[in-house]
């Protein structure tokens, strides 16, 4: 069974020394945030997921989801008290605005507690994490009415929200929407079609669902230009907020899946349900997009979630499993072998995860606080350079930080040898749960394509960059310490790497839209490899500086320099390969004629 | 539900016109061998595979192996009446001796016919792999006796073999063997301990299963020098053959894991079973290795198997599946959206397995034919440069083609989006059932090591030294060729940096094992790309002989030209990160001590 000890140190680590908080203070609820503060909740946060959640994780996964005829669904033994723990809690709505009954906290508090929640049982943590989802959307398109009504009862996780886009003939491409939305002349409309894949879709973890739906008006125009985005509940609520009638909607049945089993992801039969537009018609795939960004960083953070259980685990068998004997000469002579960690395969398999998820942690909060100051600063220029970030960066974590997640689960399960294929040890369900982050919110080779072909030209290549000139800059004025240079050179490397890649697309792809197809997966990697580099040198300077202020935490800050090391050895080095695979452009990738495959 | 169609035709292709099989014909059973009758039992193995087998494939994984209170297994439904017809048709002994009831067809046709059977239903073609093996061991280690009486049961598959070293304690290493084997004074010895992960340890397929189980001697050494091999029936045979009393050995449970779920993983209680020694006392674990490198390249096989079918059915769900437009312009402007095939990010992935699983093929075949002249020919020398080879390509094989399967299972399941993580396609289940084979048979860890640490070094080098000689001498002989410079110049530049990885680590680990030990995962995978580069540039130059003789296949043969490049172009450039990996040395992967972790 596997454990888990969720990371508060590292967290308050990144925040405090290596992204300093306080600078923020001037931020509406930060504060409030005291370090102290923050730390007693995610300390909190903590102990809810390694006690309660981490137990349940098996138990979702063997006992999933079950329907019956009537179409209500039953969540795995256990989910029940613990969302009623977590709403109790009030973790839903933590950084939700007070007026709705948030607290107002620091998006970069929830990601992390998002992570905590994923690394322990991903599957519950889907149902608050799809309730966030939809609050987002209510609070950025929903009326002053619909606000009023929803938000209060999803900030509290009284209600739980979903979101309905896929339908069996679309997923990617939205404009082939088929639900049907049909005005009844009293603001409302009737919404009929059914929809796949539709995590959280039914259960019976709170009193009422709220569907937001992607459906075309009658009479819309064909395409992405007619769809429009449609609240509609499970219940229909009265006036007072209190819920009434069923609507007309009705889980089909559930997906058999590879992984997940713990959240019930489900057809969805709206039949004549009623539903209310949110936002303008015809511009439900704009509202959408909007509230993408979050929806993805949370996405991107799923897969630090489960590389970072998956290597907790992998680090505690090595140390823990004997076979054979150091390269070097036994370790241990007074047992019949040494512990596995002393083979520098397997320190190789534990350095990559751990190097990997350091710096992920440290991507997800930098981001998660320029959406902070997105949505928060009183400075307009502020919250447009935080909004260029989010853009940037949003494809870069969803796609880099869940393809790698995925790897290191897969990696931390080799670790486990033969013990990593059987169920007992919990370690094939996190390759199992981790697989659909990487194709759902948008499938990793979209995120690529966003990056490459909207986020790179938008505005000119502002956000780009600003981003160059940061990292440029920085390493610029490191460039004299060499201590620092370990770090820096390498990342140097790689960002002209990267620089030069973007380059070979403003020259190349220009002409042909296909040789930045082809090499936008790499590209996107090679992004992540810059970005996460960078934030390596962030952290070795900061830790530095800790280790230097002579407070007790100098083993840890030292292990901050090896494994930026490693990352900078070991990881940096990718970034080549994927420049000479940008640059050898699309035409042996389009070569053959499709009837050839 | 996924398809399957054996790749027939490429076999035959690699077959005589890449390698050539009639210069074999001084072999013995290679004359015999004709491409008539290659093809034609290729034609039967496909249409068993594609009508029998593929439908079983979920089948099996829906319902896996069944364990009664009484320690019996019933297998999936249809598995039996599909056994039936592979011994019916002989397929397990095609390359068996005659004198034993075999075929004496050459091993290069048997392991392309376990790729096809791998591909309908890995879990399936465990039973006769396995059976497979255990008939090699017997005829590598066994006595006359024992050879008379098992070897025909086994070739028919009128019984089955299986493969008894792990338990609790130890997988990798067999040193810590605890299953102890005392003397009975007649010959006989009495078997008692528990192994774990049986693969086909107990079914209801054949009447009797030949367990050949590694246990220590009372009194032996302590370590790997005092294991024997043994022979332990699960039921007695008579002087006749026919079988006996049961022996007191017994499934105690059936694994719950990951994938191959219709193959039983059983935990095997032996409770003073009666067992025979096979080979030399305490020479068990030498007996093990003679016989690995065919099993090993049989599990490599399995990694391509994977790739090949979750590719064929990404390919067609690419031509199929409708989404978004071509990046220049609408190709089927009649439909509502472009096939997905049209996306370069998509032909990406398609291309990578393509270019893979051709290659891999070959690399197969090439080393399949090496094993063939092992054992048959005449000319000791040309025996000792075919085992060389053997030696040395095993592990590459077994880790590479497992590795780079498994990530080409997943990359299918990616061309699915969110239809590839429900079970209905089939894509998820071939993720979960490659995943085995990166661990079983060794992990891949213990091949890099092997490679790097045994076979590398090996008789001075030998073995490296006249695969580098050939591969070399090919590319200065190719070099005048304008034709055929963008395959062999990337060829020559990777070959260039494995030959700078291995010289990094003769001046660096002979002073440091580790240096070794924290490469030897990136050296396994650049070895990896050589070979396969040297693969697709002696397919390429057969292609082009192909079509310049004007029969037909010239389409077919643009394709491997196309495929080829995408190869040299997209993935040999991989070599350069392996060996800017490897340079780095131990000193980060191992910086950290233990507690750290």
């Amino acid at each position: 069974m596997p454990t888990y000890k969720a990371p508060v140190g590292d967290v308050m680590f990144l925040l405090s020394d290596v992204f300093h908080i306080d600078r923020y203070n001037n931020l509406p609820g930060f504060a409030d945030a005291t370090p102290d503060l923050l730390e007693a909740v995610l300390d909190e946060a903590a102990k809810f997921c390694e006690d309660v959640l981490t137990p349940l994780n098996r138990v979702g996964d063997k006992e999933g989801c079950k329907r019956s005829a009537d179409g209500s669904v039953a969540t795995p033994t256990g989910f029940k008290d613990a969302y009623k723990r977590l709403t109790d809690g009030g973790w839903i709505g933590a950084s939700a605005p007070a007026e709705f009954g948030g607290q107002g906290l620091p998006m970069a508090l929830t990601q992390s507690i998002g992570e905590f929640l994923c690394s322990a049982n991903m599957a519950f943590a889907m149902y608050p994490g799809l309730t966030q989802g939809a609050s987002a959307a209510i609070l950025a398109h929903g009326s002053t009415d619909q606000k009023a009504l929803y938000l209060p009862k999803l900030v509290s996780g009284q209600w739980t929200g979903t979101m309905n886009l896929t339908e069996p003939q679309c997923g990617t491409d939205l404009g082939l929407v088929r639900t049907r939305a049909t005005p009844q002349g009293d603001g409302s409309y009737k919404i009929t079609g059914t929809k796949i894949f539709i995590s959280a879709g039914e259960h019976d973890l709170a009193e009422n669902i709220v569907h937001l739906v992607l459906a075309r008006i009658d009479g819309a125009p064909e395409g992405t230009k007619g769809i429009s985005l449609f609240i509609v509940p499970k219940f229909l609520p009265g006036k007072d907020g209190a819920i009434s009638a069923r609507n007309a909607l009705v889980c089909g049945s559930i997906e058999e899946k590879m992984g997940i089993h713990g959240n019930s992801t489900c057809v969805m039969n709206f039949d004549g349900a009623t539903g209310w537009l949110m936002g303008e018609a015809n511009r439900g795939l704009n509202a959408m997009f909007v509230m993408m960004n979050e929806a993805r960083l949370g996405v991107g953070v799923q897969g630090l979630a489960l590389s970072e259980v998956a290597y907790q685990n992998a680090a505690a068998y090595a140390k823990e499993r004997l076979a054979g004997r150091a390269l070097t000469g036994a370790k241990f002579k007074d047992k019949p072998a040494d512990p596995i960690i002393v083979q520098p395969d397997v320190r190789r398999m534990l350095m990559t995860m751990r190097a990997f998820n350091e710096a992920a942690r440290a991507l997800v909060l930098w981001t998660a606080l320029k959406s902070d100051i997105a949505h928060r600063s009183g400075d307009a220029k502020e919250r447009q350079a935080a909004d260029d970030h989010m853009g940037l960066m949003t494809p870069v974590i969803k796609g880099v930080l869940t393809d790698q997640g995925f790897a290191n689960t897969v990696m931390a399960q080799q670790v486990f040898g033969g013990h990593g294929y059987i169920a007992e040890h919990g370690m094939e369900q996190f390759v199992r749960d981790a697989r659909i982050a990487m194709i759902y919110e948008g499938a990793n080779g979209i995120q690529a394509l966003d990056l490459v072909g909207r986020k790179l030209p938008r505005d000119g290549g502002r956000a780009l960059q600003a981003f160059f000139a940061e990292v440029s800059a920085y390493i610029k004025e490191q460039g004299a310490d060499a201590a620092m240079a370990p770090y820096v050179k390498p990342l140097a490397q790689a960002l002209g790497e990267l620089q030069q890649a973007t380059m070979w697309f403003m020259q190349n792809a220009l002409g042909n839209p296909e040789n930045a197809g082809a090499g936008s997966t790499d590209y996107m990697h090679l992004f992540g490899l810059v970005a996460l580099g960078y934030m390596w040198c962030l952290i070795v300077q900061a830790a530095k500086a800790k280790a230097a202020s002579g407070n007790g935490a100098g083993d840890l800050m030292a292990a901050k320099l090896a494994s930026g090391r490693f990352f900078a050895e070991r990881l940096l080095p990718g970034a080549t390969t994927h420049l000479a695979r940008i640059k050898a452009g699309a035409a042996s990738t389009m070569a053959l004629p499709a009837e050839a495959f």
